[in-house]
């Protein structure tokens, strides 16, 4: 019995890796639309989401299961629980990379960001998939190092999103409003992608230790 | 035992009804902040954040230690992982308060928003309120119309996101640059706080119900 359930466990673990892994694809799949104006790339991330829906709903539903069934304590418990959040916050991942590929769409054909900032958009994308890529690893390896070190790449992120900002407000900004409000509103989303990122992370190293975080800042 | 535990289960339900009544009176606050430029309030909004976020981890706790003691099964182990669910769009949406707020502060002496769009922000923060509201009658009275009527007042808030969207982008728009890319932020500040309170109303119908919802749209 004890050694099915934790195979159910670890069937759980899969299935979070698996959310990870679409969340790495989305945004990395969006920013690419974004920075090359793609429509039909931006299209099949809106598309594509309704998959790591499904796959919240399953995570869900299994780790449910498992609760009833298996009266699971302590360790076992926290794990459970981790996994209803991890799945929770993965599935909003997903989300804002279809933002993102929806102001593709609203803004084509025309790009959404001027040339001096795709360096900026671009680091921002790297960051924000190599944290679903690591989320990915850090989900079945217990990784105790997990959260610091997606909290520096979230800093990253975060420092773009700020430059970002002070940039499309500042006197010089040479573009029109409509480009400026766009920007806003897709730096937001990577800040946003970011945070989540760092919230499993966070839930994950806690599901270990047993202290629930007091704040995750998301 | 069992009436410990239903005595417990209602102890969750007030603790979310507290934390409802906390994310009212900060958005009620941060709007009237926003309408009058009011610094003063502005911080007490932002400080205040800190004992819904104490809230949420208190909720949190309580929980997962009726997870962990009384193992419950259908309804009642439904209901207490709605708890959790809720208690961490309750947090959510006292951050986007404080986000108004930090706005009115980032913008002062400045007022963030435009004349001719106080009346548009001032009906987005009544109807924001007003959901929050509604959410701690729901908790408390299992009423199974919930869902609906806050998806009702919720799409009061969408179409004013989407109109102060529409205004900001136009040809016509006769304010700077930095005041469009506040109210972008701003208004969608409001849009994600109908948004996680239609999860909440949401995820209450679906622990009763047992259905998971396939989508929550957040």
């Amino acid at each position: 019995m004890r050694e099915s359930f934790h195979d159910e466990l670890d069937r759980l673990s899969a299935q979070l890796k698996g959310m990870c892994r679409l969340a790495a694809e989305a945004i990395r799949r969006a920013s690419r639309a974004l920075l090359s104006a793609d429509l039909e790339l931006a299209e099949r991330v809106i598309a594509a989401d309704a998959e790591i829906d499904w796959a919240r709903a399953d995570c869900e539903t299994h780790a449910q299961t498992l609760l009833a069934l298996q009266a699971p304590k302590a360790h076992d418990l926290r794990s459970i629980l981790a996994a209803i959040y991890c799945a929770d916050r993965l599935e909003r991942m997903g989300d804002l990379a279809a933002h993102i590929a929806g102001t593709v769409r609203f803004t084509h054909p025309h790009h959404a960001v001027p040339a001096e900032l795709e360096t900026t958009f671009a680091e921002m994308g790297d960051a924000a998939a190599s944290m679903a890529d690591r989320l990915a690893e850090l989900i079945t390896r217990h990784c105790p190092c997990g959260f610091a070190d997606l909290a520096d790449t979230d800093q990253t992120i975060d420092t773009r999103h700020t430059r970002i900002l002070a940039l499309i407000t500042s006197d010089q900004w040479p573009h029109c409003v409509q480009t400026a409000a766009n920007l806003a509103l897709l730096a937001r989303f990577y800040e946003r992608f970011g945070d989540q990122a760092v919230a499993v992370a966070n839930r994950l190293g806690f599901a270990d230790t047993g202290e629930l975080p007091f704040h995750t800042h998301t």
